[in-house]
């Protein structure tokens, strides 16, 4: 059977004109055919953020390397349910988020705009991978990243993903040879130690910039992203969109609710 | 030991303006001490989005009830950032996030303000619950929502909730007397149908708007939120911000990896 080339969708949160959308559109386009929808500025930080209060506009683009593309004035996961819902005229077979510059792992998933781009192609079917790379400089070297995505994307189609399947693929930031391979493994458990620094505007209006360090909170698990990070793997971790904390639902069922006294 | 009253941290992603957090602090000031931090405008579907990429701009604002309150440019979850390392000179008790205009049930969590809000309390050892009530109107009557948050703060104060709790509430839209309880649940699997609408601008731009209609995808379920909302229940979800999907861990820790050829 002479089966098509695959249809890959690629999307990111940095914006359509970012060095890490090209680097991956770049080692897309061994794999399949590429279409790019991509949000037409900057959106870290998003979270899983989509426009319900205002329409979206849509721009055709040139991008190298790219069947079609669109920027458009939506979040990352916008750009996946455009794809879904009104661009494409099939169902993408895979969806590629990024390459992020900057890390995603740990609790940074939930702020992040480069993984719900991935986790609405899971949701919406289509098996996805979110890439990126812990330093968020934007002339950082994509080498060893692009090397790591075709590493990923041939894995992941040679595997046969499940239809829901989402990957949260964070790659050190070193050189390609000094990476130790592929690590499966669960969200680590961390958090911002922040602070808040207070500027001034040229207007003289005072504002608060958030700043911070990450902290392990598990620094002796062995099977987390962020232990995977600090010893030179690239960190894959599945996600999904069941947010159910499971323990403490056995906990409240034992509440008292006096609901019946009212 | 003379406790001094709880300090409530109250916050929303409608904005500060809204009637759903006027309502909730209304009752919130039966239980404690309240602090207001919202955001100056709606914020609805942004996810758990952070400000990194600008300042935040704080405006002390008058909000009846509420022994201090502020609005400000952020997102929900910059408000409780912003009152735990910034504006408050202590941990809050809880916090509260809502009375949301809009239901949040099941795969809407990840999309939620509201919820956002309230998990980023969670994550800063806050126990927080996020409340929302199944309709969208402004208008609406919050009568019944605010007799649920009642049972629910006090129902949470007397069980001593852990400091990582998060409660995701939501109020079905029908008279207080009809509700049938509080029902603790899982998050039911469902997604939206969902199309776009094309609409023209005033000036002739095309643009367009996310419409489409919510489907639960286990029906014959009852331990889901989909399912006590649908059945006249209050919706209980603890909610954590651990996405690690684990039976796909254990999928692709079996996946062939052809890394050493490279």
């Amino acid at each position: 059977m002479n089966r098509k080339k695959p249809l890959i969708l690629v999307t990111n949160d940095d914006g359509v004109t970012s060095r890490g959308i090209k680097a991956l559109v770049e080692v897309a386009g061994d794999f399949g055919e590429v279409c790019v929808i991509a949000p037409d500025k900057p959106q870290s930080g998003m979270g899983h953020a989509i426009t319900v209060h205002s329409g979206i506009r849509i721009t055709p683009v040139d991008f190298p390397g790219a069947k079609t593309a669109f920027s458009c004035t939506g979040t990352p996961a916008d750009c996946v349910k455009l794809g879904k819902y009104h661009l494409l005229q099939e169902k993408p077979d895979i969806c590629l988020s990024g390459i992020n510059h900057g890390a995603n792992m740990s609790l940074n998933v939930i702020y992040s705009g480069t993984m719900s781009a991935a986790l609405e192609g899971a949701l919406e079917g289509i098996p996805s991978i979110g890439i990126s790379l812990c330093n968020n400089r934007d002339m950082v070297s994509l080498e060893a990243s692009k090397k790591v995505a075709k590493i990923l994307i041939e894995t992941f189609l040679h595997n046969k993903p499940d239809n829901n399947l989402c990957l949260n693929v964070n790659v050190p930031d070193i050189a390609f040879d000094e990476i130790r391979g592929l690590r499966f493994c669960r969200q680590g458990k961390g958090n911002w130690k922040e602070y808040y620094e207070e500027r001034e505007s040229e207007n003289g209006e005072e504002f608060l910039w958030l700043t911070g360090k990450f902290e392990n909170f598990e620094k002796r698990k062995t099977d987390t992203d962020l232990w995977a990070l600090e010893n030179n793997y690239v960190s894959v971790v599945p996600i999904h969109a069941d947010m159910t904390h499971y323990e403490e639902l056995e906990k409240v069922n034992r509440w008292e609710v006096s609901w019946n006294e009212r």
